[in-house]
């Protein structure tokens, strides 16, 4: 019989220490907005993408000739090409391009999820193919939050219940994490409603600032995609190139 | 008119410095068991309780004739008077007495919180005097969960939940802070059957390995007492005393 397989969820970098494991698979989301940026990205035919942590590293590379996607807290630098909203990875933007990103928490943890055996990138618009590639594997599970300058938040939260309560459907998977059993149950009060749900979450009021709400519905929309991101090295490719 | 007083939770001791907030009460909880040991403990008359982190320490103290309740993932310590129970803190063993209490989780998070303007200790047992004590006051509150080495628990989050919806009565206090609002919810989802959603969580299993869960009914039944152990220094005493 094959050994089970364990599910975890880490609702902050700041805790990864505590939840680090090297035979899992690794799932870095940031809903609002770079993981759904991210698997937009893919969808729409970029090549690679370059996550960068700091704002001198996007800088280096634009110098460079690279296009580059730049942003704090919701702002756009000027010295990119564009900002992180989904809407602007356009196939007419990115498509066979390679693209520097960064941003305030989703590039940190991707660098942070590399100890991982492998890491992915998660979002409602590849849930589903995600799911499956992970029930697949028979192996761990750790989702790790992008989370709010090291906090906790709702948004990503969700969805690491949802992927939880997907992979679980297979008996070959389990958890024992209160986080785990958390997430999903907060899943289960919003998904009924998620839009109303997600009116109540503090990204929501930063993004709504800077007129930046207008992604909110998008980034919570089911299975555009079967493209799932993983990170090769420094770079994400498409798995579907990777593996 | 007078400021708003928010609300925030913080779900672990390591995020403690990114929740940190030098004008709020904070109260530390850790459910199962230390912080409704140590209400007990109040409740049956002991006179100060001495928190410490390291064995090396409650061992020092016993040395010198103090009483001392210390453990290790449940498992009392040899040179230990007892262990963490709530039950051991009878009115007949404490009564009058200083303790020296050591735990895995809890007086860690004490320490930790002792940059707040106030630190309290909350367990369903005094909820509803910190309650009223936290409205009275007007102050921000900072709810730190004990957790479990690090990482997120469920009993904690519940606690931390009750508590903030029965500040939140209070239209002087506000709260943007999504674990907050996650612990609510959850706390929302468990109310109508406390014993039934804990049967799930991580602690309830460590705690019956050991033959230790049958405090769990215990540490989740309401208002037992008024007394809320205040932290003097580096000692907790009864807020009753100190004020």
């Amino acid at each position: 019989m094959m050994e089970k397989a364990k599910i975890e969820v880490c609702f902050s970098p700041a805790l990864f220490p505590f939840y680090e494991n090297r035979e899992a698979i690794v799932v870095v989301t940031d809903i609002l907005r770079a993981s759904s940026a991210i698997v937009t990205a893919f969808m729409n035919g970029v090549k690679k993408i370059i996550p960068v942590g700091t704002l001198e590293e996007a800088k280096a590379y634009k110098e460079k000739g690279f296009m580059v996607a730049a942003e704090r807290d919701g702002i756009v630098r000027d010295f990119a090409d564009f900002g992180n909203s989904p809407y602007n990875f356009t196939a007419q933007q990115v498509s066979g391009k390679q693209i520097v990103y960064s941003t305030t928490n989703g590039t940190h943890a991707i660098h942070l999820a590399s100890s991982g055996s492998q890491v992915l990138i998660g979002a409602y618009l590849n849930l589903t193919a995600l799911a499956e590639h992970i029930k697949e594997s028979g192996r761990d599970l750790l989702v790790l939050c992008a989370g709010w300058k090291n906090k906790f938040n709702l948004e990503d939260t969700l969805f690491a219940g949802a992927l939880a309560k997907k992979v679980l459907e297979n008996q070959q998977f389990y958890t024992i994490c209160d986080a785990t059993l958390g997430a999903m149950d907060l899943y289960e009060a919003a998904e009924q409603d998620m839009m109303a749900y997600i009116e109540k979450v503090a990204q929501r009021e930063r993004l709504k600032k800077n007129n930046l709400d207008d992604v909110i519905e998008y980034c919570h929309e089911l299975d555009h995609t079967r493209l799932i991101p993983v990170l090769d090295g420094k770079h994400l490719v498409p798995l579907q190139d990777f593996s």
